[in-house]
C-alpha cells in the first residue's frame, strides 16, 4: 500500500469516531484522501471539516439539501458509500442509522471500516450474506473485535473461544440497590475509554458488551457458547482468542480509539504514528479480571439471548436500547428501568425469522413505539 | 498436513523436553512417526522409548556402541539430525552439545525445533547464517520465543519491541543478603514450570532470562535495545510484541511445556489436544508485572552484555554458567558466586569476533577450564 492513497468516505464524521478517523487522516496525509464526509447534527463541525479535508461530497442529516457555505457536492450517505472512486467506508454513524449505507458500501463491493454496533446486531444475517456475495470485507473498528482480529490474523485454525473483554463501566462492583439510583451524569463518567454518550451508557449497563457478542457471533461466525465476557477494569487487554491447543493470543493497547481505526485503515501494515499512546509497562503493576454481574447488570443476558433467538429479536433490542438511553439521559426513567423496559418490549415481540431489510425496519420502528407507550403512556 | 505424517528425530528424548515432546507424539500417534532417539544418561528410559517408539535409530551418549537390548541401528546425533527420511529435528538436548547436531539438521535443511538454548546463544551468528543459506527452519520451543512466533505470525510488519516475561523465580524480591545464603534445594523449587535442573537454576538467576534475550535476537532478527524483561510471577503471559501503531499482542497460556512443543511440531496448525490445560479465567484475578531488579541478578546483565559485545563472548558466558551451575548444585559454590565468576571470566576473556565454531569450541573449553581454576585452585 506504500505508494497508493486510500480514498475515504467518512459517514459520522462529527462524532467520537469520526472525528478520530481524521486524527488519523491527519496524521497520513500522503496516504489517504477524504471523498465524502457525512454528519448527523454538528453542522458548524461539519463545515471546519469540508474546509480542512476539501471532500468532493457531502451530507448532513438536519439540511434537505446545500448547506449555505458548504460547496461541495450534496449526496445520500448510501450514494457516498457507493461512489466508484471510494476505497473504504467508515460507518461511524450512530443508532440505526448505519445499515442502510452499510449495505450500500456492501452492495458497491467496498472495504468497510464499521464503528456502528446496531447495523451487525440488527441485520447481521443480511449483512454477511451480502458479504460474501459481493466481495466486500468488513474492517471492524471497535478495540474488542479489532483485537479479535489481530490475534486470528495469520491463524490457519478457528478460535474456540473468544473472552470480550469489558471495563466494566462507572459502576462496577454497585449492589442492585446502588444502582437504582445512579443518574445519567454518573453513567457518562466512563473509567476508561472516551466515547459518545449512547455507547458510554450501554457500557455502563453493559448493554455494550452485549450487542458486542453479537457482533462478534457475525463478523467471526462463532456459535454464542463459545463467546464469552470478562470484565477487566484498566481496559488494556482489549479480547482475548482462545485456540484448540490452549494457547490464547491477547491484544492490548492503552485505552485510544484511534488505534483500532488506524489498524482499520492501514491493514494489514502497521504503520508508526508517535501520537498514539504505547503501554507503559513500568506503571502497569496488575491487569484484573473478574467475571461479570449477570444480576446486577441483566442488559447482557438480554443481548445474548436476543441474539440466540435471532430473528427481529435483535433488531428490537437495539432499537428499544437506543430509545430507553435517550430516556434514561432526558432524566425520564430510572438506570434499573433500562433492562426492564428492554425486557418488556422483547416480552412482547411477534419475532420474524430471517427477516428482510424492511422488516427488521418495521420491528425496529414498532419497538422504538413500545418504549415510548410503555414510558409515556397512551396504551399500546 | 492432515494427511501426512511427520517424521522425527528427537535428541535429548530422556530430558524434560524430550519427555514432553513424546507425549505429544503419543496425543497424535496418526500424525507423527518417531525416527531416531537420542539420550545423555538415562539408558533405562531411553530403552523403554524404544520399546514404545519403535525407532529407526538411536544414540546414547554414555556408549561407544550398541547398548545391549536396543536393537535400532545405532548412529551419531549428527548423522541422526541429517536422515533424509527425517522431517523435523527435535533438539532438546541441554548445554553445548545441541551446537554440532543443529548444525548437521541446518546443513540438511530440516525443521529443526529447538529448545537447547545454548547453540543459538553460542553460535547464532553462524546458525541463522546457515539457516537461511539452507532454507532449514528453526521452530523455538522455548515458551517465550514460542509466545514472539505465535504473536508475530501473520503480521506483515516487524516488531518494534520485544517484552519477554520472567516468573522472577523462587527469589523473586529477595534481597542480596537473603540471595547469598540460598541453597541448591530451594533454588530447585521453581514456582510455576516444571523443567530440568540447569534451567531451574538458570531460571533462578534470571541467567535463563539473558540467555532468552541473546536467543530472541537471533530468532527473530531484532536489536537488543528493542527486548526487555518483565517480571510476571503467574507465567501466563508468555511473551509480548509491541508493534509501531502502539498495539502489542501476548500469547497466553498455563505454564505447561507441552504447548509450545505441540505448536512447534503442528505449525502451522493447532490441534485440539484435551490433555493440554486451558486457562481458567474464573481463577484468574489478575497477572502481576514488575521491573526485574537489576542489582539482584546481575546474571541477566551479564548476559545482555556479552550479547552485545557479540564474537565468543556469549560462547564464553554459556559454558561458564554451564559449569558454575554444576558447582552450586554441587553445594561447592554460593548463590552470588554465580554471577561473580561468569563475570571474572568474561572479564579475563581474550574475545575473538565473529568466530567459527572451532574458535567457539576452544572458547568454550577455556571457559570451562578457567571456572573450575578459579573454584578450585591450581593457578591460572
Amino acid at each position: 500500500m506504500a505508494d497508493i492513497v486510500k480514498r475515504l468516505v467518512v459517514l459520522g464524521s462529527t462524532g467520537s469516531i469520526g472525528r478520530q478517523t481524521l486524527d488519523i487522516v491527519r496524521a497520513f496525509p500522503e496516504r489517504f484522501k477524504v471523498i465524502g464526509l457525512a454528519a448527523g447534527s454538528n453542522i458548524a463541525l461539519l463545515k471546519e471539516q469540508v474546509r480542512e479535508f476539501k471532500p468532493g461530497f457531502v451530507y448532513h442529516q438536519g439540511e434537505k439539501e446545500q448547506p449555505s457555505g458548504i460547496y461541495c457536492r450534496y449526496i445520500s450517505m448510501e450514494e457516498m458509500a457507493a461512489l466508484p472512486e471510494v476505497d473504504t467506508v467508515i460507518i461511524a454513524t450512530s443508532g440505526g442509522s448505519g445499515l442502510s449505507p452499510t449495505l450500500a458500501a456492501i452492495a458497491a463491493g467496498k472495504d468497510i471500516a464499521l464503528s456502528n454496533k446496531e447495523s451487525l446486531v440488527s441485520a447481521g444475517e443480511i449483512i454477511m450474506k451480502e458479504v460474501r456475495e459481493r466481495s466486500a470485507r468488513i474492517l471492524p473498528i471497535d478495540s474488542e473485535h479489532s483485537a479479535i482480529w489481530q490475534c486470528l490474523e495469520g491463524e490457519t485454525t478457528p478460535a474456540s473461544r473468544i473472552i470480550l473483554t469489558a471495563s466494566g463501566g462507572p459502576f462496577l462492583n454497585y449492589s442492585l440497590d446502588e444502582l437504582a439510583g445512579v443518574t445519567a451524569e454518573q453513567a457518562l463518567k466512563h473509567p476508561s475509554w472516551k466515547m459518545g454518550k449512547k455507547v458510554t451508557i450501554d457500557s455502563a449497563t453493559l448493554m455494550n458488551k452485549g450487542l458486542e457478542i453479537i457482533e462478534a457471533h457475525w463478523l467471526f461466525g462463532i456459535p454464542f457458547e463459545k463467546i464469552s465476557v470478562l470484565v477487566h477494569p484498566q481496559s488494556i487487554v482489549h479480547s482475548i482468542v482462545e485456540f484448540a491447543d490452549g494457547s490464547s493470543k491477547a491484544q492490548l493497547g492503552c485505552p485510544d480509539m484511534r488505534l483500532p481505526i488506524q489498524y482499520a485503515l492501514t491493514y494489514p501494515e502497521r504503520l508508526p504514528n508517535p501520537s498514539l499512546p504505547k503501554i507503559d509497562w513500568s506503571l502497569v503493576s496488575h491487569l484484573d479480571f473478574q467475571e461479570p454481574d449477570m444480576m446486577a447488570f441483566p442488559c447482557l443476558n438480554l443481548a445474548v439471548e436476543a441474539g440466540k433467538k435471532g430473528g427481529t429479536y435483535p433488531a428490537v433490542l437495539c432499537a428499544a436500547d437506543e430509545v430507553v438511553v435517550e430516556l434514561f439521559l432526558d432524566g425520564k426513567i430510572g438506570f434499573m428501568d433500562i433492562p426492564s423496559l428492554i425486557q418488556s418490549v422483547l416480552d412482547e415481540h411477534q419475532p420474524t425469522p430471517h427477516p428482510t431489510v424492511e422488516v427488521i425496519t418495521a420491528a425496529d420502528a414498532w419497538a422504538r413505539n413500545r418504549v415510548r407507550r410503555l414510558v409515556c403512556g397512551g396504551g399500546s
